[in-house]
């Protein structure tokens, strides 16, 4: 991906509201800098109201860029090593509603890095008017997956969102706040702090650009990319129509672990988690232990629990042999911390190395024994 | 079945503990005359308890129904027009730990019909150490059962099993207590009142004989019955080792349906019935309405609710034409009645009929669409 690619796909976001359908029509047929030259001449079937919009994302990049550099967030652009590649499943899906897509590219704010945080997250999301059954639960499983060093995604909303953050932050593992407005607007405004010392410990990310504001539809679009940078989703409290099971849905369409917490049938804030079961879109959960293991295959008793780099080092196991280097370079560790986590799952008897690289054992309790 | 065979069962009753898996072993052998003479003679392989306990058996036999009139409480045995023909599936299966088989017969104490209570009816059981609100699920579940005509089975226990009796008394339904003792047993002392009401209500049942104590297995031997005589089965509340989860374990194995209600996971009363859901052994419930869905496959918004006799109606047909005055002598409904209710169906467009009988309609919501 070049500068000039990079911004192509900047200003594109300027100019055509994120999650649009048409534009993944488009992208199947220009990269993003020869679609950017077709959009500001206004060329062939371009839609109007893209070649109008065109004008005024020029006139507004300079002003976007100085909002971020302001509050410290950078663009990131696929192909490049900050990139989440798990967004990109996103291309391969009909959408929901009149949303569909992998976002151009991303604002990141905070001193993480994306695709290092990303590499085996869960996202933790339900209703804004949450019970404080729904709060405690929300905070117990995600300080459970932080423990386990799992990133919590979540949208930064009243009630569960928050909740979730705070769970992850105050386990000390990183979290990261999908926002449906720009990376420096505090919503809900007495987020604010809360956001704040998310985008330190954590990551502040969005693909609507800096000074955007929140609107009702970006909710749903922002949606998509919680489920899709996750690898499980769990729900803790949503109502029969809560925009949660909207994440749920994109979560089962990417093929991700979907789950919810039951709360008591009397309780309308968990009317919507019960039917998701019954309806079988989502597996019941009761603990953070609980999704782990949906999510991972990781359980047992029998097998004693493995550090948080041990851990990582398993999710991206598979049953085929990888050469060491390529693990470390994947999960973005060195290659003296992933031996030292190799060994270690070794001595647990669920890996197993030679010459072509480690794998996943299927001595006993291989393929599904971290617990 | 005659009187003889009648007596046989009833001193078999008294000589061999119910749910003992030779029985079962015995009576694919020998009808109960021949094998009553052959425990009395002590033949063959016999066991010695057996014969020993025969004697013993002949000499209680004037007392037991001495006992049994005095409370009005008559003895069935399989043959009989009052025999649940649904206790039968009980010698098709393998048994649990050490239990197994049909029952010789079935005190009951009341004035209703035990094979027309049992119609359609829906076990509620659970914990006895309840919350309140597993007392309030119970209760409303019940209800809603009983106001649809379904005869509510429980076990009269503290806990999830009184409110359900409750439940469906207080709905003008008829309920069955199945007792770990003799019916005449007050079993616990203060359901005494309880006990008297379900008997005037509805049915107060036990293979155990009159004066019959409980004992810790009975309540396992009895579990088998709750699951064998009801079509659906719910657990409410049960933690992780409940008794509850034995019945659920029956029903399963019965081929009834199996079904839980969720609570709060910080509850321990519902430790055992989330993990039902998640070992795929029950079905989510949260009301009422799902309890009748699951179980009767009777669903639908778009469908006006029907009457209790149709949904008793409803339940006896299948797909094959089945003539309406065989629908009214198994339903024990007069034709009338039944005609009726046969019409109330066909409005709502869910049965059909001709000169060979009535049956389940594939019309517009026809197999699944009565609620």
């Amino acid at each position: 991906m070049t500068a000039r690619q990079a911004r192509a796909r900047l200003l594109l976001s300027l100019t055509v509201e994120a999650g649009d359908p048409r534009l993944v029509e488009w992208r199947e047929r220009a990269d993003p800098d020869e679609l950017w030259r077709a959009v500001r001449a206004g060329a062939g079937d371009i839609p109007d109201r893209w070649h109008e919009a065109a004008t005024d994302a020029e006139r507004r990049l300079d002003g976007v860029l100085r909002r971020a550099d302001e509050v410290g967030a950078r663009w990131v652009v696929p192909g490049s090593a900050a990139w989440p590649v798990a967004l990109d499943d996103l291309d391969h899906l009909e959408g929901i509603g009149q949303v569909a897509g992998a976002p151009l590219g991303l604002w990141v704010r905070g001193g993480g890095d994306l695709s290092v945080i990303a590499a085996a997250p869960v996202a933790v999301v339900g209703a804004r008017t949450c019970t404080t059954y729904g709060a405690e639960c929300a905070s117990d499983i995600a300080a459970d997956c932080a423990d386990q060093g799992h990133a919590v995604v979540s949208g930064a909303a009243f009630g569960i969102d928050a909740c979730a953050h705070r769970g992850a932050l105050l386990a000390g593992g990183p979290t990261v706040a999908v926002m449906a407005c720009g990376v420096d607007v505090d919503y809900p405004g007495t987020h604010a702090a809360l956001l704040r010392r998310i985008a330190e410990e954590g990551l502040v990310v969005s693909e609507f650009p800096p000074g955007a504001e929140p609107k009702k539809h970006r909710f749903l679009v922002r949606n998509r990319l919680i489920a899709a940078l996750s690898v499980g989703v769990v729900v803790v409290e949503a109502a029969q129509r809560s925009g949660s099971l909207n994440t749920l849905n994109w979560a089962d369409q990417l093929g991700r672990t979907t789950m919810v917490v039951p709360g008591p049938v009397t309780s309308q804030a968990s009317g919507g988690t019960h039917r998701a079961v019954r309806d079988g879109k989502a597996l019941l959960v009761t603990s953070g232990r609980d999704v782990l293991a949906d999510t991972f295959g990781l359980v047992g008793d029998d097998v004693p629990a493995v550090g948080a780099a041990a851990r990582r080092v398993w999710v991206r196991l598979g049953a085929e042999p990888e050469p060491l280097e390529r693990i470390a370079s994947v999960l973005r560790l060195g290659t003296v911390p992933v031996h030292r986590a190799l060994r270690e799952l070794e001595r647990h008897g669920v890996v197993a190395g030679d010459e072509r690289g480690w794998w996943r054992s299927a001595g006993p309790g291989g393929q599904a024994a971290v617990g």
